[in-house]
């Protein structure tokens, strides 16, 4: 099995162990896993980490806020899979440290299952020497959005502004104020109900935007083996940030989604209360080269944990 | 929303979360999770963690074997709840000096899936300063058993041989060979078809044992609000074994079981190969005691990481 992946070390990584597990693995590769039980409608389900040090800095988030982000990462995914969700479990690796504010975690664990009306279904909790959190969703859709529906010609939208959660982690890592970007970074939203209001309206693929737009659109289109070129000047950006910037933000938790259809704008800005744009065309078969217009992007761009 | 757990400052610190989160955590304290799709059987599903220096080490173990034993302990969850799996999610937090030896990782994983006889779905990778594991089991069943079925007169059943695990730990870490135990420790089985065989001869309730047999029975006493009385002399013990280790040994990945019929012997033995013996009783309604004739047991036997 190939998974349709994009590139770098960490990608890299995963085909080796994809391969290794031959025909027991089976379809990697997207935000989501999918089975469809025995009788009834698909269980959509991913599992997501969140490593202190390595996915969040606790100079710079407050433990609720911590719990907050590694629940709505998770979550993003379903969103992503145009899913409703039906609970989470998650598995906290507590260090010593961590031990008194672990209620603080929970508060904002909470906070997270509220925003996307979900449950706790269970978890674990052991201990280990740096906290992380793994945090398993699942959710369930007729038919979920996959990543590898795109085909020549379809539309490319995403919705909301990009560049805010890049440029707060640079603000903050140079020591500055991250000002109205702090909120972009600390309080991610996942876009749950916008996600199935697209599948509704007709989208062939989504992706999460955790790892940069470009990056993640190199994913789908990867998935898709399909190419996509997007305008730099088409897309919509957090006031006090740049496109150089935008194209590469993590984390941002907005989807991409694929339309084969026109999508009414102004029907989901109304629903919403944020933009959704139109930022560029599939434009033909290909191997999941994404070419931006108006902008220099680095041929890797995009957070990989395993590269050097 | 109080859940039915037994003593331990694990738990503890569980039940405070749980208190945290208050009507957003549901059905916690089974051995998984279960939801039923709007349409469909039920899903059950479990998270595991297994963190290097807490739950393995390394110098007891091949990385084969530890990825083995990190899927296995995820499935045994669904064992106890008679569930058929359907797919597994792997998280693995990979430290630098485990990377080489991912692969061989991934074989052991792989054997534990073909041993279930079920597939990888997903996972995650991320970098961390630890290796490891949070394994996440899908499986479906149309009425999961539960820890909180047991009631006042029920049988208690425990399949296999017990404290192999237990002893072959004790003299790992006095430098002795484990010899013919070892197996029990490196390549525990969870017990997936026996979970379902019982609960179609008519369990109604059960735990897997990971604590140690009198701390898991705790549990399931708890959940099902009784108290239950078991004989020492019943326990079929793995040659090399004392009983005073069997009753507290964890990380078995055997059963408990409790039934209000009782359950043919001859014809469990014939389908699997290994024993199944009655051990004793649950003796009324009650608080969650589990008292032990014929031999001595710690108020607080079995594993907790949060201890000290």
């Amino acid at each position: 099995m190939t998974i349709p992946l994009g590139p770098g070390a960490e990608f890299d990584l995963i085909r080796s162990l994809v391969e290794r597990w031959g025909p027991r693995a089976r379809g990697i590769g997207d935000d989501a896993a999918v089975f469809r039980p025995t009788r009834g409608d698909s269980i959509v389900a991913s599992v997501d980490a969140s490593v202190e040090g390595r996915h969040f800095d606790s100079a710079w988030l407050s433990p609720r806020e911590i719990g907050y982000r590694a629940v709505t990462a998770a979550l993003s995914d379903l969103a992503a899979m145009g899913a409703r969700p039906r609970g989470i479990l998650v598995a906290i690796a507590l260090s010593e440290n961590w031990q008194h504010k672990l209620l603080n975690i929970a508060n904002g664990i909470g906070d997270a299952v509220d925003a996307a009306q979900t449950v706790i279904l269970g978890g674990n909790l052991s201990a280990a020497r740096e906290l992380s959190f793994t945090t398993t969703v699942f959710g369930e859709a007729f038919e979920p959005l996959r990543r590898s529906g795109a085909m020549p010609g379809d539309r490319v939208y995403v919705p909301g502004r990009l560049g805010g959660v890049g440029e707060a982690l640079r603000r903050l890592k140079a020591g500055e104020s991250a000002a109205h970007l702090r909120e972009r970074f600390a309080k991610p939203t996942a876009r749950l109900e916008e996600g199935r209001w697209l599948a509704g309206a007709g989208v062939n693929a989504a992706i999460d935007i955790s790892d940069g737009l470009v990056a993640d659109l190199r994913h789908l289109a990867a998935a898709s083996a399909v190419d996509i070129e997007i305008s730099a000047d088409r897309i919509v950006l957090m006031p006090g940030t740049d496109i150089e910037g935008a194209l590469v933000s993590g984390e941002e938790y907005e989807l991409a989604v694929t339309s084969p259809k026109t999508i009414d704008l102004r029907a989901f800005e109304t629903a919403f209360g944020i933009p959704l744009t139109e930022i560029g065309r599939v434009i033909a078969r290909g191997t999941g080269n994404v070419g931006v217009i108006g902008a220099r992007v680095a041929a890797r761009a995009g957070h990989d944990h395993f590269s050097r």
